[in-house]
């Protein structure tokens, strides 16, 4: 069985969809940052770096997004939801860490600031210039969708839910999804999903 | 044939030390950064994103380092880059996630600071920081090299060559590896071989 560790609100929604969508054999132990929890000992010695969501599989841990979701997709092939080939499968790669590496990373400089800057001032002109950045990402995921409804063309992948979870942090940033149509069509298809309502559900979101 | 877009000194390096490690067929393709080349028509053509590297194969275009140094390792199984079976390969995901997203994310407040904050006070705010950020990263490293003396373990696979682009970058930021024995016994595995060596002088590095 695998123990998915997870924080509510925070980037493990996307596995904790995907985990839900292939119906995974997994338990979710909560780990609430707001309580500082994944500061604690019992949990760095799981994941040193301290950061969430931590899948424990029968193999070891594995920590990062982009790994953990390809790990479940690729271990429940009936699911279908991991890309056919190795180009299909780099494609969804780049996408997954374009996600992780700058638009949750652009979304870091919201929440996250004092981890790059010292001083209130210099973390207030971070917050202030994210909202640029994000605007960026979103234009530029909504091209990736041309082919759409899903992040990689016809079939739903692994890579959807990590595309759902930062338009849902768009939106809670109040980077408005309006202008980005096929970002709000795949936001609508996912949120029409059982898993992904599940998922939220777990995470107290609506 | 392949073509692998890159720039001097950049990113990049990690990418060309594994074309020339596994005898890849490519012709490299120098887009200057420092020129503003990556921002002209043609190149965004390829990446809107107007990033580097970027490796253009017979079946299209991949960005992100992580995606593309697999893509190299999965098409040249002869090689043995590729690490076995799922949990290994997913850890080789994970740590490339983490330098992709983390590390050379905090590098890049030291050069790119400008991307996240207007003021010339907090970019040198985000530029004092940096050393710290990279400082804990190191130390994280080094602890994933106990296994050494490659990235993975007892083999070379697609991750050395980013885990040496990174160390390099660590000791030019003038964060010294000597604290982190770990990697800089990596470091001198990865000189010592004629493919580091030749990428470096493709680089003008040394
Ligand atoms: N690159 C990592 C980022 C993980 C990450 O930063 N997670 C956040 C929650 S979304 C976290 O644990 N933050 C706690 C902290 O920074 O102390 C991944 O994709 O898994
Ligand atoms: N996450 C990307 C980052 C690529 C990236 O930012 N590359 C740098 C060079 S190391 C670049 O193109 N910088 C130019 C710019 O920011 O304008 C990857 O891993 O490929």
């Amino acid at each position: 069985m695998l123990k998915f560790y997870y924080s509510k609100g925070s980037s493990a929604l996307a596995a904790h969809i995907l985990l839900l969508e292939v119906a995974a054999d997994f338990a979710a132990i909560e780990v609430p940052i707001g309580q500082g929890s994944h500061q604690q000992a019992d949990f760095l010695a799981r994941n040193p770096k301290g950061r969430i969501p931590v899948l424990e599989t029968p193999d070891g841990v594995i920590t990062e997004n982009p790994a953990i979701l390809e790990y479940i997709a690729a271990t429940h092939p009936a699911s279908a939801t991991l890309p056919n080939g190795i180009f299909a499968q780099s494609e969804a790669r780049s996408l997954c860490a374009y996600l992780c590496a700058t638009v949750h990373v652009a979304f870091a400089h919201l929440k996250r600031a004092p981890r790059w800057a010292d001083t209130i001032a210099a973390q207030d002109d971070m917050r202030q210039v994210a909202p640029r950045n994000l605007a960026a990402c979103a234009a530029y995921l909504d091209q990736c969708l041309r082919l759409g409804p899903w992040a990689m063309g016809s079939s739903y992948t692994y890579c959807d839910p990590y595309l759902f979870l930062i338009g849902h942090w768009l939106a809670a940033a109040d980077v408005s999804l309006a202008p980005y149509e096929r970002l709000v069509a795949h936001r609508d298809a996912m949120l029409a999903r059982p898993a992904t309502q599940a998922a939220m559900a777990a995470h107290d979101l609506d």
